[in-house]
Formats: C-alpha cells, structure tokens, sequence
C-alpha cells in the first residue's frame, strides 16, 4: 500500500533511506536545508519541498532523520516545526539517535496534538542505508508498529519492536555500548599479544572461532592488523553516543562500570585528535597507554 | 601414523581428550591420580599406569593437562616428573591452561634435557573436549607443531600454531580476557535494557543481529533471560584465569584498562559466593551494583 | 561598610549564611518560598520580602543560595526572576552549587541587562555556614570580586578568586572529585584491612600520620570505623556534583579515570539505597563488593 | 639498653638507619654487598662483616633492608641466608616493603629454628630515614614488638603495631594505595582545572583548605604546578607496590575497583618512560589521556 510520506533530513544516512521508500512504491516529499539533497531525492522520483510546513502538510506518515537531540526538538517541536503543520492522527517515526528522554518529550509533546509517534534509531550506517539491510530498533504502541512495519522492511532487514516510547533509543544505547567495549577490549588483546611476540594474525583467527569471537572481532581485525582507520563509524560520534548511554543508565540507576571507563577511553581518544577516525582507532588509545609508538 | 603417547591427567577434560586419541588409532598409555580415570581409558583401548615414570619411559609424546601453575611443576620438573624419566628427544605437550611464564621456565627446562615442548591449552570446555572440537593455540617450534598437529586434529578443529614457547598461553589469557569482558558488558546492557522497561529477549535478537553481536551474546543471553547459571564455566576457573592474563600483561608492559576492572569484578562475584555458576552470573554483580534484587 | 543586601533561598545553608551577614552589620532582606525560614531571619533582625521582585528591586547585592541548576534558571532567568526586577550595576552572587556552564549562561544573560555577576560555590557544609568558616571559591571579575571580598569574609574564612566565570564552580566540581575518590580508596584500604586481620584503628593512626594522611581520613576514619553513617553530606547531593564534574571534564576534554569508576559506585551507593547516608557510606559498596555483610 | 644488633642491607634507606642504631648507643654490625657502605658504617662507629653468617652469628637483633621479595628470600631463608646462622631466641626484623605472604613464610621458617620475627615496612622515604622521623608498621607478636620498640623509636616518630605477621606489610600495601590514588586524582583536578581555564595555584589553595586537602595535596602540588618530578618516590618503586597491594587485596577477598584501575596507569607512566619519576609525574598520564602536550 503506497503511502504518502514526508521525509525530514535527507544526510548521509537520510537521502538513501528516502530513495528506497520511494523505490517500494511509496509517495515521498523530502525536506533538507541544503537543496543539493533534495534534487537528489526528486531525480530518484521522489518530491521536493520548501519547508518543513510544506513536506509535512498533506502526510499520512512523517519521517525525520537529524544528527542529535537538539536537532530533533528544533525539527518535530519548534516554531516552524513538524507538530506545527501535521495533521492530527500522522504518525511521526523520529529514526535519529538520541536520548531515550529527547524521545519520550517529543512524544508527549505529539500526543498533546493528537499526533502518533515512534522512536526507530538505526545501525548499519551508510552502508546499510544505501543497500537498504539497517537494524531498526523501535519503541512506542504495537499498534504503530505494526503499521509502520512495511515502511521500516523498506529500509532495514532487521526489524524489531522493542518497548514503549523511548525504548528504541534505549536499545540503541546498549547497542553502541556494547560495540565500544567489545572493541576497547579487542584493542587491549591486541597490544597484550603483540606485546608478547604472539603472531597476531593467527592469534585472531583462533580466537575469532571460539566464544571469544565477535561481529566487531570479525569486521575490525582487518583494521587493527593495518592499522587502518579510515571510517566506517567516526569517534566522534561514539563519543556522542557514550554520552547518550551514560546519561540514560544513570537516570534508570543502572550500573556501567565498564560503559564509564570505555567513556573516557572514548574521549581521550578524541581529545587525542583521533575523532574522526573509525571506533577501531581506540587501539591508539591502548598503545599510547602501553608507552608503544603510534603509527 | 600411530603414535606412543603418554597422558598426565585424565580429569574432566584430559579423560576425553585421551580417549579420542585412542579413538584415533595412538598407543595411549594414561596416568592420573585417581586410579578410576586409568580404568576408564583402559576400558576404551588404552593403557594405565603406575606412575608419571612408568607412563613416559618408553613415550614418543607427553601430554599433560592439569588444573594450574603449581600442578605443571609439580608433573613435570619436581622429583618424580616427567623430564626425570623422558628420554631424550621426546615432545612434551602441556595442554593445561597456565601462565606463559611458566610455560617458558617448563621450555627452558626441557630444553638442558634434550627434550622438546609445546604449550598447547585449548578452549571449548567439557563438551569440547569430548566431541573433538576444541580450539587449540599452540607456541613453540613450528617442526615441533607439525610434527603434533596430526594429534591436535584428533582432539580439536581449530589448531593455530601462534608463536614460540610460551604464545599458546597468551593467546588463552586474551581469549579469556575477552569472554570476560564481553559477557559482562552484556551484563551491564541487560540491567540497563530492564531497569529503562525495554521487551530484553526483542531487544537482545535486534542486538545479536547487529555490530554488537558475539559468540558471547548468542550462547549466553539464554543464561541472563531466565537466570539460569548452571555451569559451563565455572567463575572460580575464570577469577584463576584473571590472574594469568593481568600478570602476564603487566610483564609486557600492555595496558588493560578494561581487563583491570573486569578481574575485579570477577574476584567480586566470587566474593559473593556465585564462584560455582556460570560466568554469565556476571550479571548477579550488575544487579547488586544496581540495587536490585538477586535472584 | 554597610550593604543593602537582596538573599534569596534561605535553607540550610542559606538561613545561617544571610544571619551572618546581618550581624556583620549588613542590611538583609531576604526571600525563600516557605515563611518560617524568612521569619527567624527577621527575628535576628534582617527583612522580609513577599517576592523575588520584592527583594531585589532596592538591593545594592543579591545573594542566591537554592539546590541546582534548574532552581538558579528559575531564581535568576526566569519570569518573575532577578533579572527581572534587578536594577542596572546590580552585583548577582549565586552561591548555589551548579554546573559552570550554568554560571555562564547566567553571567551572559546578566551582562545583557547591564548586571555583574559572581559564581561563589561554598564548602564546608552546614556546620560552616553557621560557624561561618566556609570556604569560598568566586569566579568573575577581579573588581567584582574585591568588591564582594568583605561580604564574603563574613561567611567564611578560606576565600579565593580562582578565575572567571564559572571558575567557582569549577573549583567546587573538583573538589567534590577529589572528595569522592579519597573517600572511596579510604573504603577500599579499610576493607582490605579488615579482611587480612589487621587492627583497622591502630592501622588509620599510622596512615594517617604519613604521605596518606588526609582530611577525608582524619574526619571519616570515625564514620568507618564504627559503621556511622548519619550526615554529614548525603551521598544523593554528592551524586548530583558527580554528574556535574563528569559533564564538566567531558566538555573541556580532561579526562577522569577514577572520577568516572567513582561516579558509578556514587551512583551504586544512591541505588542500593544509601542515598541519605554520610559519603563515607561508600564504605558499604566496598562491602558489598567484597561479598561482606553490609551492617 | 645496649643491644647487639646485625644489620643486613645498607643501602639508601638501611645505611641511615643503622647509623641512627649507633648514635642510639648500640652495637651495630652491618653487612653489605658494596664494601662502602659497610666503611660508611664503620666510620660513624658500627662495625663491619664479611657476610651474613658473619654478622648475625653473636647478634640479639637481626634487621634486615633489602629491595623486594627475591631479596628477602635470599637473605634471610636462602643458602648463607640468616636462619642459617643465627642463634635461637633471636629477634629478626625485616624492614622491607615487601608482600605480606611472604613476610608470613618467612616468619614460618623462623618459628621451626625457634626464631622470631617482626615484619616492620617503613614510610617516609631517604629524608625520612636520614633524620629518623619514618613510620614505622609492625607485625608480629605483641611482645616481640614491645622489645623492639625502643630500636624502632631510634629509627622514627610514629610506630605502631598492627597486628600479626604480615600485618605490617598489608598496612604499608594500604598506605602506597591510598597514595597512589589521592595523587592520580590530584593530577585529574588538576588537568580538568587548567582545561577549564581556572587559576591553578589559588585553586590548590582553596582545596588544600577543605575537605579535599590532603599530604598529596601539600607536599606533591608544587611538582604538579611546576612540572618538577624529580624523586621522590619513583614509579618503578610505586609499580612494585601496587602489584604487592593488588596481589594482597585479591588473596584476602578485598575489591578494589580505583586501586586496579590507579595500578594500570601507573604501570602505564612506567611504559611511557616515567619510571625514573616522581610519583606525581602520574599527572602526565591525564595529560596523555587529554590530548596534552606533556613537557
């Protein structure tokens, strides 16, 4: 069933997903700030608009895809914003990675205007985006869900509903919190073996095929035995990320003990002048610690 | 080719171990402690002994497998060990799990012997062992690893030869230092998932799916879902096995931030008693820190 | 020199702090949202105000002393606030404990209507404010600051400009770091004392007489060594600061290994329910780490 | 009293003690692996051996200054070591800084030649040693120590007993503990305060006066605002106890989350090349950690 969509933020991640709405049939109007993405957008099919009032005017469902909470509040909730224009009963799928609480204000908020929402944080990154396999995590009604559900197998191969309003957001925070430990302590296994005159890359291979063994094992080794660091995902944004999750498991009093330490690892990486490097760069951060040269 | 092979330990992992090389056509002439491990090799096809001196006069290969450090010593270099009564120009394998200085001093030793060694520890656990699927890391001469390796693949499907003496340890102390900390990070997550209200078995399947997924997540997030720790692997063997690669990496000189606050955490699980579950009872010390209740 | 005195949020700390200033010889007209409080400082001879406006519109000074960041914004910024009614050359001393980004912003809105402004955070606790032997850390301008200076010596006696804006708060943020880790790794010592059979009181005495000895251990070594624990300061407050100095390093780049270790067993602590014990409580978590009985 | 007193181990620390057993009045015979220190002795009125045996043989007292456990080994229970030579009834004091466990061994193999032993560290470093103002741990029995107090009043201000064999060295692992983490989280305030842009030396100040002051805090915040970290203490030295503390801590059952994670950089300035520093050049490991220039 076509739907017509507007499409709010069409970046490096954005642009793709809405391309691919518009390849499964769907009627959709994009809205950016640069209008070099918008152009994009229409030569793939699909509809330009000049402002956030005008995408969202006639939609049935309201996409927005910005890089962090403050963005997500000056789109959906400001002056000029998406609950300004949307009609009562729109359902407004906020697919950004923010804080679980930036979510759970933007819902109230909607709820108020008799406006439906959903959290859909993604990972995969532009990758996934462009070839339309991202996980989508996503929280809010079941019933919203369900209906969305067509819309989210246009983008992502992974589709799962996780808990109310917020709950996407949350599990995306233990997403990335899991993904920086898994690394850090890859990193640290790294200088240990090499520090011993282990063949490192032998070393992986065994351990990649016990229960030491790992989607960031496999998909980082190559960058760690090159040292190459080219993103991929930048540091930057873990470090935006990890300050997500510490932020979010302290207001639910959930311990992190490990999230708080890879939290200032992460940011001494970045303080380090690595931050847009790929989060396997955090193997610098183990060799400056170990006295090694970094290269 | 049939081998003469003498087998120090027939415990829960040595007794298979042994059988299997039975199984794959060797002379296997077993010695143990307790007389009833003997007789269940014999039963299968091998041979029993009196004594480590008994086993090992006529062996073309030893293997030993042992619980710790103070266990090799005592098998091979004390009175009455094995390069006591070994002739010279026989392989000694130690496949326990031990510090890689003490494999070295084990090397050395041999070594004003005339007598060759590998250390050769190996993951996968009980049921491993039995079907022949271990992974094995081996260190030493890289003759002395291919003339071995034929053994190796009738008790494992991973045999990596990772470096010289000492390097099969290491690589088991990094293996170990990585299944800690990724079951604990994934501890950490599910405390966080449950105290913000997300659906944790919906959330671990998107998560699995994704970067953060591991060996860990997928055999162990059964354990965290029903709180279920019957061992697998025991903490009180992991807490031991936190030793080993803390003091292993403070000899290279490798940093392990992470690993450094895991080891506690271990010792603290330990300290409350969980020491005979599972290592996926990490999970108890997050709740604790949390305030919740353990049950 | 007598001053026309505004002193808004007369609490704990604030009710003693305004008296004082009125036996300075001080003219205090104070403002808080319950009367009683207003009403014992008319009776040691200060004013009462029905209003924030009420208070400040005469004031040559305004004080404010209210519990965190969201009480500054609204005392301060918002409708019906200081700035508000406040004259032109007006000097604002917030005395509250907040973060500095706070102090900033509430500097920048300040210079906007011509007011100069002070960020004056006080330790000591309430002991202090009624000895009138707090310590004082300003952030501003030097002038400010000298023109301040005797009011200040009239709440305290350690009285330090440390830096611009914000700088105060910075200090104060410090300080409840290095309080916490010195409290936590007293904890530690004093548990590890225990377990190996030590005499925990003689062992204090000689620590603290040598390179250990510190302020924590002379006025917490009571508190531990008979499982004291009445406040004091609660460890809910300390919690709030830990947040505060975590948010601040992150957003100048420092990084804090023990801070953020610290800052999660602050936050155990608050979520075993210790919220409202003496931060040498921290002394519990160690126990409860340790697999100990929590007295 | 006069007492004959043997005295093994003259280096920086034991040749300033000895002499101070001189001028005390006692019969001091010392013995050294460098003669000149066995002269230096001599010329302020002890007396010289040719080894161990020799020393000890005629002596009341047996004290003992050597570097680490390997040392304390081989002198007191090695080949030619003191047990060998010494007469029952015999008071042995070892004042190394060593692990309690071995403190307990050795006091083990004295009790079978029915000599006894105190184990009895020191704190205060050359200066201290120089001008007899260390303090002084003790273990051992209570009587043991009552006869050897008035030697120990020769050799420092502050001494106390603590407990039974080994419990002076547990209380001397606490006290390099509880150091090492007050200075680690001084060097943390003091890059966070720089960052923040604040005046470092009237912040110190500030602190020093409140419940943050500390002895690191007065005697190690001149090498930190100066940059000036020539020992001191070094942090090989401090490498060594922290991996005494750790090993005792996790024997006893003790968590120490801030003690591993301070262990690891310490270990960490030891890589980066700092060994031969003062303890509070820690502080360049926060500037690494920050992105900072270290000079």
């Amino acid at each position: 069933m076509s739907r017509k969509i507007a499409f709010i933020g069409l970046g490096i991640m954005g642009k793709p997903m809405a391309i691919n709405l518009v390849k499964a049939g769907h009627h959709v109007t994009g809205f950016n700030l640069e209008q070099s993405a918008i152009d994009a957008l229409v030569a793939a099919g699909g509809h330009g608009a000049a402002s956030i009032a005008d995408a969202v005017k006639d939609a049935e469902v309201v996409i927005t895809m910005v890089p962090a909470d403050p963005h997500v509040e000056q789109v959906i909730l400001a002056e000029g914003g998406v609950l300004e224009s949307v009609q009562a009963g729109t359902l407004v799928i906020d697919m950004s990675s923010i804080t679980p609480q930036t979510s759970q204000k933007v819902a109230a908020a909607a709820v108020a205007k008799g406006v439906r929402t959903l959290d859909a944080p993604v990972s995969g990154g532009e990758a996934g985006a462009v070839e339309a396999v991202l996980s989508i995590m996503v929280g809010g009604d079941a019933a919203d869900f369900a209906e969305a559900k067509p819309l989210f197998d246009a983008l992502g191969t992974t589709v799962v509903h996780v808990g109310p309003s917020g709950a996407g957001q949350t599990v995306k925070a233990a997403n990335q919190l899991i993904v920086a430990v898994n690394i850090q302590v890859l990193a640290e296994a790294v200088v240990f073996l090499e520090n011993a005159g282990v063949d490192l890359a032998a070393a992986l291979d065994v351990l990649g095929g016990g229960l030491a063994g790992s989607t960031v094992l496999n998909r980082k080794k190559g960058n760690m035995l090159n040292r190459e660091f080219a993103p991929g995902f930048r540091i930057d944004l873990h470090h935006k990320d990890m300050g997500i999750v510490t932020d979010a498991a302290r207001a639910v009093g959930a311990a992190l003990p490990l999230g708080a330490v890879v939290a200032q690892l992460v940011a001494s990486a970045r303080a380090n002048g690595d931050g847009s490097l790929d989060h396997s760069a955090l193997l610098r951060g183990v060799e400056r610690l170990s006295g090694r040269e970094v290269k």
